[in-house]
């Protein structure tokens, strides 16, 4: 059987990937006056009297909801919430299996963004934290602005947030192994979606000062076509020598090109144009915008993509689990900027420095310590 | 330590009473690929195809959400969403631990009718049905008849209807002891609100025809104090000798009194003017509508009550478990009146006939195969 029967016949006999379980067997008439009534009242009023008692008491303390609307789902596009649900199980067994965090799939029936936020906010009680997921650009911008707003316990897209502090950690790496500071480098950036702006804030949060953003008709300017708010809010911040072309154009000399695009847009003259030492992340997936044998032919030196079967897998796994973990531990508020690079700093800091090289920039997705590593270094910058 | 001690303990130790856990480990690259991406795409292109396949792939298959905004809490009143938690945690352990039914519990942030129907609306595809509980009379009855006509999944507030098919149940059998038939009966309901409204319907439905319903003006009639939409509705069905007066003036020569209503307010006067071999349910909790061994000794033949540490505890847990499993096994769209009679009976004949007696009219809540029994009776007549 190849891999996607196997799914198939896996998600068939699981009728779901979860379960919900009780930390107390209520086999006795005791344990059930303790865990129910009469005794369940004593906690009811102690977190009436002080809603804060609700991180003591209920299950806020380590749980999460990952809520998509399945407008933007994996590959698949806008396949709605039903057939979004076994990848947000997917991710609801991840965090509980990296970072020991309880999390609740919960697929809206609405893409409307007003009642998107409505919804979570009116949900909001029982979680400690909101991990949004893949929901189109642009109302997920929107959707999780207000939110932050509205609620006080952290939202995070991870399509965005999550993928940024991945690449920013290999890049903190990359750029060891190649000997360049961040302040000399050239950053192409293709795709202007979600993700290709959160790494593009982070970047910048981080200190990099000349990034070019890309979209499907080339450099992103104040003429491009379809441009929406976002996209207009970072001409502002980026291409400060005022380029325009295309994405050829950009990619002459630059020094990173991190595609958040589409399968086979890069050509292997365009990665031969970069400069001496390039490095290249293609996220598209399953299928890069360049396979890594034909940049590195091109001379690219370090590449990355979003595979396990290739080397540097630029993967998320490494750093949501731990991101929440580390905010539900420290009760945190927001998932900051702060959080987010020290986040991407302890990713960077699990690859010994004796074994950093072209073809190990990030550590395991399995490394066992990874969560508990990102926890403490977010725990610690709340 | 007391009880109440105990379980505030419990409580603070737990940091909430459930976990959710994933069904299989993602030790393996290859576990992940299965599991999340790559191959958790061929389930959702399955269900984009053909939604229906949701109760197949997914948790849905066996997961509901107790959903509460925390208005009418125990007999703790208007606590809240986040005071609300430890109730609706407790609930959901008691459906997976009695009925291996998955739940999650929703506290809502709201208590405005319209945003309570919407957000469960926009949840609900993540679920395989919708218990509400301790939601306030009378908006409790305008969420559940309005979201059954939204949703295709069944919702049931437990409050009203898990306590009518168990008091049900409970007359059927006691019936059977005192000899009595329906059809002769003088029936009297003290308390008009959700259980009181619920318990005459599925009275009526079973085949009662002299019906009293009373609430703490007296009996109910169009004359009533404060009358809401529901309580006219019932004016229609009830009383067909158009008594006027007190509950005492109700209770003369009634054969059967059910109170959902408030601690100490039958007398042992009013309890020795019903008539012989009389059946009498005093449900407030914790302090019943009287006590037991006084509403003995003015002559009632068998008394109930909400709790464990008398005879012939009227117990929901006995009921929900098994209707929500039954329910979810048939894939129901919701819960009829057909449904619940079935349930009733079923819980009724838990009790075998020659164990029947003026005592033990109920099934133990923690008799194996109560939930089990429930649920093919339920699947059954759906």
């Amino acid at each position: 059987m190849t891999t996607n029967e196997k799914a198939l016949q896996l998600h068939r006999e699981l009728n779901g990937k979860l379960e919900t379980v009780s930390k107390i067997p209520v086999s006795s008439r005791e344990a059930l006056s303790l865990a129910y009534t009469p005794g369940v009242a004593e906690p009811c009023k102690v977190i009436a009297r002080d809603k804060e008692a609700a991180w003591q008491y209920t299950i806020k303390a380590n749980t999460i909801a990952v809520v998509s609307d399945g407008s933007a789902v994996l590959g698949l596009g806008n396949i709605g919430p039903y057939a979004a649900m076994p990848v947000m199980e997917g991710k609801a067994v991840l965090f509980k299996e990296f970072g020991n965090v309880n999390a609740v799939p919960i697929c809206l029936d609405t893409q409307d963004t007003e009642e998107i936020i409505r919804t979570i906010v009116n949900i909001a009680p029982a979680f400690g934290g909101i991990n949004l997921e893949d929901i189109s650009a642009p109302r997920c911008f929107e959707i999780e602005e207000r939110l932050k707003e509205l609620l006080d316990i952290p939202v995070f897209h991870d399509d965005q947030h999550g993928t940024a502090i991945v690449v920013l950690a290999g890049i903190i790496n990359a750029l060891k192994v190649v000997n360049k500071k961040k302040e000399q480098c050239k950053v192409v950036i293709n795709g202007a979606g979600s993700a290709g702006i959160a790494i593009t804030n982070l970047l910048l949060t981080y200190g990099f000062s000349n990034i070019i953003l890309c979209d499907r008709y080339g450099i992103l300017s104040a003429d491009s076509k379809e441009i929406n708010d976002m996209q207009k809010k970072m001409l502002e911040r980026t291409n400060p020598h005022k380029l325009k072309g295309t994405l050829a154009d950009a990619m002459e000399q630059a020094d990173i090109l991190i595609g958040v695009s589409a399968p086979g847009i890069v050509t292997q003259e365009m990665a031969a144009s970069m400069n001496p030492d390039a490095i290249l992340f293609a996220m598209a997936n399953p299928v890069p915008e360049i396979m890594p044998d034909l940049a590195r032919a091109a001379g690219v030196r370090i590449v990355g993509t979003g595979r396990s079967d290739f080397p540097n897998q630029v993967n998320n796994v490494v750093a949501f689990p731990g991101i929440f973990r580390g905010a539900l531990e420290g009760r945190a508020k927001q998932i900051t900027e702060k959080m987010k690079l020290a986040a991407a700093h302890a990713i960077a800091g699990l690859v010994p420095p004796e074994e950093l090289s072209d073809t190990n920039i990030l550590p395991e997705a399995f490394l066992p310590q990874v969560a508990e590593v990102v926890a403490q270094a977010v725990k610690s910058n709340i």
